[in-house]
């Protein structure tokens, strides 16, 4: 097999065979095959694109790439869920303890991000004390154990993604569905999930803004899972206003606290519950999405899923007096208050300015070296629907820097669209559409 | 400027700006911009194609990546010829004494070649003694002295071709009309040559053996090098059947000293005049292109032409003697008769089939190491429209190592396609069709 020769059937717009994509992969991650062959191989993938089976093939030559977690390492039936990435999603903080506490299996990997905010990594270390960093060995005990989880991606897990990503992203190859899809599920494989759901993301917040792109990024994800013989779930979700109230590192501890003892913003308790449903049937813990419903919804409101949380934060050496008392935790050293000279009901609220604003101060990174403030960001007082009166405080914003302050504030203020007629509004429905696997 | 604008733009099918086209070469020569990026772009200009603008810059800039020649260096108009390749193709060996018989300037740089023989240097160098290599100051001291020289490239002239050649080949992009063309071209430029005439050939031994697709090369080469202000004239001619009688290096040597001493096959002689009158047009030598045949065909026939071999031969070195005595020049150990078994009319002959055949008997390479039989090859005894008895010898084999004679002699005679009916056969149409410049 040739490389030169698989180059050239994706050139001419041909489906690889697995041999040939799998050829590829090997020939990545062994360095046979030089990275000038890959990008030449990633642009004609990109501009001719790749089948379903194409790219489930790649998907499952990427996962085996490096160590992989099977079933069997993390005991019983494993969930996992990702999502694409939005402004205030602080859905893993609370999806994670809350499905430990339902019973299911979850050996969880994240990462940090080049976001708004940081990472679900970056915001569990804001707990003074939480290790992120686990050895193979005490992640899978931990698992084994207590039934879950987090930590950071391992340098030996996907390399074939690592080192691909890093080719995309300086040859204009990462806008790729295929290639897009390959990453995030080769991870999902890797890390031995058998059920997977995925929250895609729409709107001005979304990595895809466009609703047409975001459901064909959710089929694809969910195609290629189901043909790799996992459950599959994508929900596609509202991202034209943040998730919750609060955008920040931990402030969005904070809410998930709040979230896991019952008294969590609406939507983000909403669609953790709609998420974690979708695992607890593929678990056989629940017959019906209503009954699973019930039962997530009693978990935050028993204490247990708190509880779960405690325990997490407990093993992974976490000062667990933080849960309680919220002054243990980051905080900025000024509150600054965001008001808007107009009376009405807030028709919009555009959660990509927020999410850059949350980056402005502090909150995100803009290249991997930058280090993040873990206690700013942006605490969000009105949403969609809510009514305002003239100079009311909209939002307030946790500063430590005050460099970018003034930009951050007009950008929060711009943020908000205020209908001043009279005329009520809804906020934006949460989730548009469900799109489930065979 | 960013690369990766650069590549996303080419990715999407727009045009690079002139700019963006210099940016790119001039990364690749310094080693700023590195093959990964190179190969992906190449792949994207591969697929989504270049205008006939873009393709002209990326020409200039290649030309100019390294050392060039200017026709003041040259002294006088200088002129070049470029053959995109065939079977039994003397026609530079002829050419370039002949042009300069008639008073043209040509300071030619030719290579050698992974053909069925060798490219002319290679075949000049079966003159013992003839020096291929030689340093600038020479070539430019002999050129201003005698009006021409031919001599093999040197390393430091079009340095961005010989890095994108080696890339095309190794990712699948070899077969990019602008690409192509950028790389005939940019030598010619960076040549000095005011005047090029292309001998694009088309048919079975030809690089493109389709005539649409030789059309449109030959189209694209008059269009780049004249909006590069050069003037152009191509022929489309015909290479189904081997032109002229030998297909061997020394063999060729054999017979360009006949055909410049007004003794060669009538085919090779009228495409050398065919290609040279557009020359003589160019530099103003003749006001019709009737006037410059018959000036050429006198060259041919009064020694003039002749002579300038001769001249040329000593100049770079070579044993004159040899132009006389052909039995100093390079002689296969055995000939060996190619013979078909039926009578009738030579209605075809394969160019690809003979050329393959010498190249079995060590007349050309199939690796960049290995080394050429400057003897052996074949000598056409019969070509389309001769007649033949049963058992006549077609063809001599010339052969040293008689490792694959036997298949070498079964190609050379799958070759030929006798049409026993009796019906007369023409020998196909030299030129087909003649593309001017502006």
């Amino acid at each position: 097999m040739n490389i030169v020769d698989i180059i050239a059937k994706k050139r001419d717009g041909a489906a690889l065979s697995p041999d040939e994509v799998r050829h590829w992969i090997q020939g990545v991650v062994d360095g046979s095959i030089p990275a000038y062959q890959s990008t030449a191989l990633l642009m004609a993938i990109r501009i001719r694109g790749m089948t379903d089976g194409e790219a489930a093939v790649l998907t499952d030559a990427m996962a085996h790439s490096g160590a992989v977690f099977t079933p069997e390492d993390l005991g019983g039936f494993t969930v996992d869920k990702h999502s694409t990435g939005g402004v205030g999603d602080t859905t893993t903080l609370v999806l994670i303890p809350l499905l430990a506490a339902a019973g299911l299996t979850i050996g969880k990997l994240s990462g940090r991000a080049l976001g708004h905010t940081g990472g679900t990594i970056d915001k569990l270390e804001s707990i003074p004390g939480f290790r992120t960093k686990i050895s193979r060995e005490d992640f899978l005990a931990q698992v084994r154990r207590t039934g879950f989880a987090l930590a950071d991606h391992t340098a030996d897990m996907v390399p074939a993604d690592t080192i691909l990503y890093e080719l995309r992203d300086v040859t204009a190859t990462v806008d790729s569905l295929p290639l897009i899809v390959a990453s995030i599920m080769s991870k999902k494989i890797a890390g031995g999930a058998q059920g997977i759901v995925i929250d895609v993301k729409t709107g001005a917040g979304a990595f895809l803004p466009e609703m047409e792109a975001s459901r064909k990024l959710a089929q694809a994800l969910v195609s290629i899972g189901s043909k790799l013989g996992r459950k599959m779930a994508a929900l596609i979700t509202d991202m034209s206003q943040p998730l919750g109230r609060m955008v920040g590192n931990s402030l969005e501890v904070c809410e998930a606290i709040d979230t896991l003892r019952g008294d969590g913003p609406e939507d983000l308790t909403t669609l953790c519950c709609e998420l974690g449903a979708e695992l607890l049937l593929f678990a056989g813990k629940a017959k019906t999405r209503e009954e699973a419903l019930k039962a997530l919804d009693r978990l935050l409101r028993d204490g247990a899923a708190f509880a779960k949380l405690r325990e997490l934060v407990h093993e992974q050496g976490g000062n667990t007096g933080a849960l309680e008392d919220g002054s243990l935790l980051p905080r900025a050293s000024r509150r600054v208050e965001a008001r808007i000279g107009k009376a009405g009901t807030v028709a919009a609220l555009d959660a990509l300015a927020v999410g850059r604003a949350a980056n402005l101060l502090g909150a995100g990174r803009r290249t991997a070296e930058d280090d993040i403030d873990p206690a700013v960001g942006v605490e969000l007082l009105k949403k969609v629907g809510d009514v305002v009166a003239a100079n009311d405080a909209v939002a307030l914003l946790h500063v430590n820097d005050e460099a970018n302050l003034a930009e951050a504030c007009k950008m929060v203020e711009d943020a908000y669209e205020i209908d001043e007629t009279g005329t009520a509004h809804e906020p934006p429905p949460l989730v548009l559409e469900r799109i489930l696997g065979d």
